[in-house]
């Protein structure tokens, strides 16, 4: 039985986040009170993961729109439209935020014009919905990718696609999870995932809880162990995935692909439909979120360049589909991910 | 004009070395007084780079027999050996502490039997020797290496293979600086190279005291810049490099060379002959060193995971031959390398 891993909750007058900058240190819980104190947790990466950051901004706008309090005092179409926008600003590649954001806005529409009260339920209800949901699907996605995972393998996984990136179990390390719980005596291999270090932060200590066999490994790693014959398999997950099955996800997950390739090795990816954004042709057109380059200069407190040493720190790069050999989703393996197959994914008579 | 970098300093009593762990944010030296000191400077990387460790282990074998001062109290062959084998169980994968041990041993023998003063001077003069012949070496290194930079490009380098990797003026660093020298308006991409992070403290640093244009990426970050069309050559150092051209470099540069594969684009090897072990037929006989987990779970003070979290650190990787498509020397460059080219090398014919 695996460990309850509390990332998100949605709480009457807060939405509690654990704070996934202090882990493994320190397990410490952020309680955003307002719109912006939510908007602030996803930019600043309190809480990260392209699932959980669309469940939090579902939940931080149920939040606002439950502290609008006087339905005179303006208009509510302007404050629900500001309150989304608010949301949408926070982080530019993962498309879950953007996908939760529609999701409440549909779930406003029919409510807008009528009782305050009746809106702010149904938001609400909806945010809950959200987040049950995202668990549901990732223990599909589990079961989904369970029949790719042999016995006895050893999995690869790269910055971290588990519990602490949706609202719980994880995409990728919920493929992890339901082959470790099946007793497939699985080992993985967590590449650390710099700069934000997701790998040897989260990855190791949310597998750790569920006493899943786990090595640490720098990302400059991988290339050797793959050599050297230790790695089996790839199995990451996605922050935007375009209509012909290009990848977003992870800085170095696209390096991991190349080496996979050369190898040999599948490389699999593990994401909820809501990751996959229709609307893109080709992974061209992904916007790629250039951030800070204090987070490469620093580590924690330690400096480790000079404050003036010219940075860049891309925090998502792009995999292209041939180097995919499935896209694992609640509806099914697109695989080979293409057009055609992706699009299979959501006619309901091809759910499996 | 370059800046001058005082990696290794003989004096009469000590060997004085640049303490390479505590840059960029302290530029510290360590006075080394004894064999003892001298085998744990290199043991603990207070320097470290192939070409450096030998100069430093021939420096510091003369200095443990300058303080041989009593020659009836014991044998001189034999505390000379013990001072040779102290030097060798320091590193095991860079092939110049054998190569630079064995230039002392050769160096010794026709003292050993003799005047203890004799031997003294002997040791001494040839550790000088070393040291300069390392900087001229490298300077034809550089000489060689720069018609394979065209101008206005952007160089990715691993690691440091600079003048803080050997006695002064660097190998890959080294062909960098010639063209930067050489007005060929190159740009240098250094990988932080993790776990040591020689390529964010000490590469950065050293191209910026000769204001060479550097931007620092995490290793992950490699292939999206490639793809990006961002980087036109690979330029790294090596540790030891078999008969074939098999080479042993710092983790990470296999997975480097599998990029530049993958984008077409060319991959060189800089290195002195010193660093050419031509008794193993290939890279597969190569030792690789593995290193404490505690330097991938902790940076400087910073935890980055749990203590207990089970971590794998080899320190070096082998590139196979056909990766590389130059490996250049102060001889020329073996181009492809092969076993053929490679012998050449060490023909004073082929010699340009």
């Amino acid at each position: 039985m695996e460990s309850l891993i509390r990332t998100i909750e949605i709480l009457e007058d807060a939405v509690r986040l654990l704070d996934q900058r202090k882990l493994p240190t320190s397990e410490a819980y952020v309680t955003c009170r307002t719109v912006e104190d939510v908007a602030e947790a996803i930019r600043t990466m309190i809480v990260r993961g392209a699932p959980a950051i669309g469940v939090t901004a579902a939940a931080g706008i149920a939040l606002g729109m439950r502290q609008v309090s006087h339905e005179s005092e303006s208009d509510i179409e302007t404050q629900f439209d500001s309150i989304c926008q608010r949301m949408a600003q926070t982080r530019p590649t993962a498309v879950n935020l953007f996908w939760a954001i529609e999701r409440m806005r549909a779930c406003a529409k029919p409510y807008l014009d009528g009782s305050l009260r009746r809106l702010q339920e149904a938001l609400t209800l909806e945010a809950h919905r959200l987040w049950r949901q995202d668990i549901d699907i990732n223990r599909r996605i589990g079961e989904h990718g369970l029949p790719l995972v042999p016995p006895q393998s050893t999995i690869l996984t790269h910055c971290n696609a588990g519990a602490l990136a949706t609202a719980g179990y994880g995409t990728a390390l919920g493929v992890i999870r339901a082959a470790h719980f099946a007793d497939r005596h699985i080992q993985v291999f967590a590449d650390e995932t710099r700069p934000f270090l997701q790998g040897a932060r989260l990855t190791t200590w949310e597998l750790q809880q569920d006493d899943i066999p786990v090595t640490l490994i720098t990302d400059n790693m991988a290339g050797y162990f793959m050599r050297e014959g230790k790695i089996d398999l790839v199995l990451v997950g996605a922050d935007r995935i375009a209509a012909n099955g290009d990848t977003a996800n992870k800085i170095g997950t696209y390096g991991l692909a190349v080496l996979a390739k050369e190898h040999a090795l599948p490389f699999y990816v593990a994401a909820p439909l809501s990751t996959i954004d229709r609307s893109l042709a080709t992974g061209a057109a992904i916007p790629i979120e250039q951030r800070h380059g204090d987070e490469v200069r620093l580590v924690g407190s330690q400096r480790i360049a000079a404050a003036d040493v010219e940075v860049a720190n891309p925090a998502f790069d792009v995999t292209p589909a041939p180097y995919i050999h499935g896209i694992i989703t609640e509806a099914g393996v697109a695989m080979p991910p293409n057009s055609a197959t992706i699009t299979a994914l959501f006619e309901p008579t091809q759910m499996p």
